[in-house]
């Protein structure tokens, strides 16, 4: 275990835990900031960010522990300033963005003073699971950009100090017609936020609501990379996005399947029961299983991402598909060996599943992944058998 | 479809639909009272109870249309006054008290005027999964019984008119030693209500509290059935309550999948990715399956019930499992082919799998049932193979 | 237990088992024409078919506990003539032949003399699971029809004395153009067989061959029922042929579990480790669920097949996915429970294994069921809105 | 791609895939001759073994990619020499053997010119799951040891040059009691090989006979490593074989998954019912996670057993488990997806799936592996809260 690692885990344990709120209270603004402080003197706050703006600077193969430990938490993320939307956002910002830009938005989003958002979904029939659909514009004007759009499912937006924003553009110059993204302050003249979207789960700060731009003018200076390449730029964001929402909820995963096995151990599963432990051992095992293959298979697509994001993106897809049923199953389970207590408020596990449930929709539900994973496996097989690869379901004669 | 499955479900979607209260809040008492009152004059209050106490004197094969149209909204079986615990206490009073007892508790608990309890489950190590470990004892005074001790997770108590307490008594005269049933008003000295629990479902009025009998005096005119006779009275609540907590929640999976129907003719599954509709055809596919299945089962159990009460609660225990996972299943998938939605306080569904989950645990666990199936299984093969039935494990030489 | 299922039972363990074939072998015709003999001497044989052509006269309802008791062992069916393609056959010609071909082709086949085939399936891009595909042509000539075509996948047809074709036929007369069912003897002239496909299952005599008709004469009195009917009279098959694969599977199910049962009670699971048998618990539970829901779901489907011939057959379709895969799990299971034996010709588990996993293939594959299935629940809930029930996906505004 | 991996992939679908048996057949033993001298020529011949005796010299976390190759064909492990038992037989030797030892036995072994065997296993109640049940003995004579006892279920043994025979010894000098491992030519006196037990797969050459040792001498020259030793060289041998099998399966594994895209390219599936394309693309998807899933959990465990041999058998009980089921689910629908040909000599997908079926329970059954992943979770867990964590299933009081 590095030593990150094990100053997260025993930052988690030992601050975290014991602040965490009670069964429907979330963590006041107050606590948070006062959380935050003693992670940076911890040293284990933003642990994925660039070290010469603020972070810890690991690489990516290297976060998965890291994010599991924060994750054992579920105001873990949150304190060590590594949830979504912010922690992709950084990234984003730290691959594509200006110095400046950089000073002016990545540095205070690391120190964690300000909270941001990625505003790309649309109301139907725009942007969705499909970006092609984008209806959101940004018209070119003199010394800038005007986006006009509304936008929905904007997690994080209430209370965000800025959004990336990504809008159609027309050709421009150089630069081709396509996506282009833009930075504005959610304080903009013509930003209207809300209404919001009550969901089930409460881990994002600043909820989900609709955000109109209505008229919001953007700078040159505010235009994040080229324009016309938002959607390149959305795919570097995309896939590691995907893998820490894994990393993070296994870590969850990890506390609930502690939280069953000291059940376990203190011998009272199913109402002290002694001769039903035989059957909490197939579940029991069945969970280590969906722990221990989620982690291999975020490492997997993480190194993978490093050296070759298109193949990255497609494993991070498969990823997210197991993880977030396996987190699901795991914290499922757990519920279930807790009995009655699982599903009251004696312990927390039944609000953590409502917090996992989403996440087999959000980010692409399965079924849309499981749309994009076979297709490209066909494809990809197709490309071999035209290059001469023999098709093996030619059926033999009857012997 | 029988006329009072038509007319129950006339009722359900003209009458109670419309009145269910929104995300997260309870159905007050009033609109309760008038809800049931129309359905007293629509003849569809309380099918399940005696025609001569005011019910619409249904045969248990006969149920579970009805119920599972009444469950089809999460407030229909108590509009109907067939939800758990009332419903299961109607049947037992039914079979065991005495025509003075029925005047007195069967009566008003038909007409929806009060609400009842059944108070066996203990804290641990007393009675839970294991009924012989009976802790409250209830000892013998003149002219009736003093019961002492704690019950725990006793749905509906707050509020309730009455419990039917379960507690371990002295052989008495003819009476063997053993486990006898009190009819004990809630109001009574002695009586003490709470802690409640929280649980992640409101479906039960009156909460799951602990209630405490701290030297209560129930009068000899007050004892359910003979003394000693508790655990065989235990078993005629037990079977049918299972299946009507089935038939109950199968409604509501039936609401859920139209739910998820209606999205899919309206072709806007997974975001309108027209693409995807293949994936969902199977997960519809078994849902479908998972319905039938859980109703054929349910069925078969209750028919089986009314010839052999021991054959039958083994298939009730079957029917169980099979039925509360599927439940679930079907749910779960309705949420998930709702995207977003099935998430958001937008739509009931994931309220409506936050009511299901525990139905998992309730009533003895997947678990518990598993180990007690697989226990039940192996014992009656044995028993034919020591009758004489040749084993069929027996390795044959190599060929 | 009805006396016919307990014959059943007694004769399938008495008599049938001690002859089954080892590992590898298959029942020699004169076996089978003594065991048959037996059969009819202990009136077991032939329990589905009507009474006045040789047979029980059980009716659909009551079919399913004596098929179960054949299909205990894989021969059971065979030796009961209660085995397919000839027991759809029987019910076919009961409902559709005439006095006459009853007395030709009904009598002698339920005598068990000889074995028949049903022609319908042809080579792509011909009859599949798209009937409506139907190649083969029946000409109307003078004095009969001329059949040309190649059917395939026609079970049983080597050694079998007559097929039931279904061939396309113009409008003659009062008759549409449609298909059109007809009696061919398969050793008429033009009527060559095979090859033959190899499949892995063998419990059905006669293989699985291609058929071709090449200009085979069949005289009117040979027509099945009224040409242009055919496929009216295809839905009267397959139904409850369906449901008897399901039966006589289920049964096999059974003696898997069976097995298994007698392998635990022997203490022997998982290579004697009693510290396993926990985990068994679970496997064996979920046998007896698989078990009994299949039992129930046949029960439901043939009640319903009786009384409302379309409903019965969406009902048939559920039940066969339904079936078909439990059966497989159960058998699975048993096989796993056994361990290292489970997989060798020491025990018949995995030849078990073998003979049912086609099943969730034949008769329509478990993806093309589940895409009806789908199908129909869509649209029959597209009735129910259409008619004027509220849409229940509209969602609602945010709280 | 590495060098090597490109090479094997090109061998085995150039040279060996064209050079398969057909369906029921094996291959002759001059064709795997001629094969091997085909792979050594092509450099991709024991692509594991040191290259000091011959083989190429992978380091263990290198194997996967290379052996899932060789597993595209199910003779492409024999043909690359790199098939169980001998593979962890070379790999136990390299590690343990005496360089004498290593002349004799491992540089023939990789040569390919002689098989071998490793006999532990021993009937009821013998070593199986159990080893420390070992009943086997080695008695201490003047030069050597003799062996007295019977091993079942021993893995090639008919035609093994030796076998790596495991028996209890008694204290001797130095070297506790325990097991030790003694190298045993099987045509030495005493040796009994017989009866072979008849499995459904037919994978490895030389059956799973009983191998009898009735007294049969070793000299001190042919004991492997250290006497009482022999339960940790085991482990040397055990968690790299897991993996290994686990590579050889996840290839064939692919195969059956590029057939079954082969036919959904070829816009066939189901009977070339275009609509059913929907329901096939969740089964692609879910073999398309359960590959990428299986690769992952290889690779880490493989990682995992260089540093900490432990830490890495615990992980390839998890890689075991997971593997073996999830080859058999992706095999089971390519079966599902190519139909009736699934099932038929058309194509070789039942007969890979009856190949696979037992490696669930070979080398321990899922079951017994699940009872000991729980065991050590709960163990696990258990140290970290008697070091002083916080036990998480306390009970919070009601709120």
């Amino acid at each position: 275990m590095s030593d990150l690692v094990a100053r997260t885990r025993a930052f988690i344990r030992d601050v975290v835990i014991p602040a965490e709120p009670g069964w429907g209270e979330t963590l006041a603004d107050a606590a948070l900031a006062d959380l935050r402080a003693q992670a940076k003197e911890a040293g284990v706050h933003a642990p994925h960010a660039p070290r010469e703006y603020g972070g810890r600077g690991l690489a990516l193969p290297e976060w998965s522990p890291v994010f599991q430990e924060a994750g054992y938490s579920l105001i873990g993320p949150a304190v060590l300033n590594c949830m979504a939307p912010d922690e992709g956002n950084m990234r984003l910002l730290e691959v594509v963005a200006t110095d400046d830009q950089k000073e002016r938005y990545l540095r205070p989003l690391v120190a964690g003073g300000i909270r941001s958002s990625f505003a790309m979904t649309e109301p139907h029939p725009g942007a969705g699971s499909d970006p092609d659909a984008l209806a959101t514009h940004a018209e070119r004007v003199d010394g800038g950009w005007v986006i006009r759009g509304e936008k929905r499912f904007i997690s994080g937006a209430d209370g965000a100090a800025f959004a990336i924003v990504m809008a159609r553009t027309d050709a421009d110059g150089d630069h081709p017609a396509g996506a282009t993204m833009l930075l504005a302050p959610l304080d903009a003249d013509g930003v209207r936020i809300g209404p919001g979207i009550r969901t089930i789960e409460a881990a994002i700060a600043g909820g989900h609501p609709h955000v109109v731009f209505d008229g919001v003018f953007v700078p040159d200076a505010d235009v994040l990379g080229a324009p016309g390449e938002g959607f390149r730029y959305a795919q570097v964001r995309l896939g590691p996005a995907r893998l820490t929402h894994c990393m993070r909820w296994l870590g969850l995963a990890r506390r609930a399947f502690d939280t069953c096995l000291d059940r376990a151990n203190g011998r009272e599963l199913f109402g002290s029961r002694i001769a039903d432990l035989g059957v909490a051992q197939a579940m029991i095992a069945d969970s280590a299983i969906d722990i221990e293959t989620s982690a291999a298979i975020i490492d997997r697509a993480a190194r993978v991402l490093e050296d070759d994001p298109r193949a990255g993106a497609a494993l991070s897809s498969i990823a997210k598909v197991h993880c977030s049923e396996a987190v699901f199953r795991v914290i499922d389970r757990a519920v279930q060996l807790c009995g009655g207590d699982g599903v009251s408020s004696g312990l927390p596990l039944i609000q953590y599943l409502n917090e996992v449930r989403p996440f087999r929709i959000y980010d692409g539900s399965s079924e849309t992944h499981r749309w994009a994973i076979a297709r490209r496996a066909a494809r990809a097989r197709q490309r071999e058998t035209d290059a001469g690869a023999a098709r093996l379901d030619r059926v033999g004669g009857p012997s």
